[in-house]
């Protein structure tokens, strides 16, 4: 009898990351292709042969990011199930946030749930959660913080995040009160920050399925008071904004939410490469930005050119929202003798002579 | 003193709407231009008798779409006290969907209304709703029929609709549970329609402002019972959805999700421009689409190709999904030898040779 279905899902969506993962790691460092028929999967895992120590040396170590929640726990138990089975090294790291009593405790709880999996190494990091950007956000910077510097200090190949496709779903709802277009409804990417670092195994499938792999595989599941806090945005989204939406629009909200992130992701990439091919043809020969050249361009390609201007001249990416990009178009596109734009970070746009000049002023 | 600033608003707002239809009016029929300086206007139009009574003959029909609601009626009432102010004539056009005990009398109580308010000429027009998509798109359908027809027979030069800011929001919402990408997101738009015959004055200006005019008009407002009913997905959207969501995400969703809705739309059109082009480029000799071409694309500029060509061999635009269309795409991004993909309208895309078949079978 094979697994528990949710369990066979955890798994698969683990073994398919695992192999990429592999994957890229033969080509950077295996000076022996395992591969050389060019058949597709390589046969044998990696440095398999007999009499040489190879497999320490190549195999790459995984590192999963566990919060002892039932989504990171899952990855936890399908990371340590499969890697063994693919030749991969594979470890656990546990954020100490300090922000609730006895959460030192509670790390060290998940440190000996993830030894008990079989992960090694297994780490603890206890981080300062400073104040900027509001509560999630500071949380977010430190944890990230201490997850980078864990995978330097072990030199893992990745690091895994438990994030849901409900995850990804709220994700894109807090990108659209932002209200900013179309990359903030990109969500979170499958592979992300440095080299590719970061890979989310599950962002397609739902909580409920490793909630129920945790349960049957007897895993005890931590619910973090934070995700049930109505002082949350995300909280009060997951337990009150979505499930009335789903009441308004069926239960394929939660899906068509992670899809339109990721048709919205290729969209914004493609019309930001767009933009930057755009952006060099619109400058003059001493590098000034064309009125009559960006006039020319689509709108949505424009805006994207005045924002890669504005940020290359110092202004904050953060701070720099539709409507000071807009005002800043109305220089080319409604022109009628207004003065110079005041963005933030100090930078000025204004336009003269027929050019658009933003720099910092 | 000025009149009550709600009402200021939705003068302002269609006043602007006015001013560009008098312009492209202009454009269209004057043969003496107002605006002999040269600044770029053509001159000759469809020939009018000089010496005859041009100011009644070019002066345009604008019409105004009215249910009787507060949106609709605090529309009519702004182009009732604008029009003649801008040289224009302001007539109104009322739809009896026989969806409702009595619709024939609330319309032709929205007519005698919308004749108090100076409006002229007035029209109630009976439709016969009919079944196809749903019962919301099947009231929407019928009652553009017959607002095109009613356009058509006045010559009327544009038909203003009500919608407000709110109502986009909702169908920014109604995209998004779609799925299918940005194209969804971008909502309704201000011009629309055969030689955008429809105009969204209020699409920027809330819904609460549109009820407030009318209160400070002392106009008698129509509360459909349709926009209360939750077996309306809108309506379970207005009255439940988008409180819950502003309740999690704060007050300005509704703004955020409107300027998404422009944003979006921007983004689609520029991205729909270069597939044109891109499709050009990746046709051989004999028209067929070339999987290399294709394959160097991106993938946002591929998935659009490869719709367009499902489109123009006869699939219907509106069965086509984004998971079709994905199908499609793995005959050139992951080609292991896969059959024919079956699309709707009988369209079958096939890999032959390099080449990307798509016709229908």
């Amino acid at each position: 009898m094979g697994p528990h279905p949710a369990v066979a899902a955890i798994r698969l969506a683990v073994r398919r990351v695992l192999h990429d993962i592999l994957d890229e790691h033969t080509r950077n460092t295996d000076e022996h292709p395992r591969d050389p028929g060019g058949s597709g999967r390589p046969s044998d895992g990696p440095g398999r042969v007999p009499g040489a120590p190879r497999e320490r040396d190549t195999s790459p170590l995984v590192l999963v990011a566990c919060s002892g929640g039932a989504d990171s726990l899952a990855l936890a138990s399908a990371l340590a199930f499969e890697a063994p089975r693919l030749g991969v090294r594979a470890g656990g790291v546990t954020v100490d946030h300090g922000l609730q009593a006895g959460s030192d405790l509670r790390a060290a709880e998940v440190s000996l749930r993830l030894r008990g999996l079989g992960l090694d190494p297994v780490e603890a990091v206890a981080v300062t959660v400073g104040r900027g950007g509001g509560p999630e956000a500071a949380a977010r910077d430190a944890r990230y913080a201490a997850l980078d510097a864990a995978a330097e200090r072990h030199g893992a190949a990745a690091v895994l995040l438990g994030h849901t496709r409900d995850d990804q779903a709220e994700t894109v709802l807090l990108g659209l009160a932002r209200g900013s277009g179309i990359r903030s409804l990109s969500g979170m990417a499958a592979v992300s920050g440095t080299a590719g670092r970061y890979r989310r195994p599950f962002l397609r499938l739902d909580r409920q399925t490793a909630r129920k792999a945790c349960m049957a595989q007897s895993l005890p599941v931590w619910d973090d008071p934070h995700n049930t806090d109505p002082a949350y945005t995300r909280s009060r989204l997951r337990h009150e904004g979505l499930p009335a939406l789903e009441k308004a629009l069926g239960k394929g909200v939660v899906e068509a939410l992670a899809r339109t992130a990721q048709l919205s992701r290729d969209d914004a990439d493609a019309l930001d490469a767009w933009a930057g091919r755009a952006e060099a043809g619109v400058r003059d020969a001493d590098g000034r930005l064309e009125c009559a050249g960006l006039n020319a361009l689509p709108p949505a390609v424009r805006r994207r050119v005045l924002r890669r201007a504005a940020i290359d001249a110092g202004a904050p990416a953060g701070s720099l929202f539709a409507r000071h990009i807009e005002e800043v178009d109305r220089l080319i596109t409604g022109w009628r003798g207004q003065g110079a734009i005041n963005l933030p970070g100090r930078v000025v746009a204004r336009r003269q002579g027929g050019r658009l000049v933003i720099r910092q002023g």
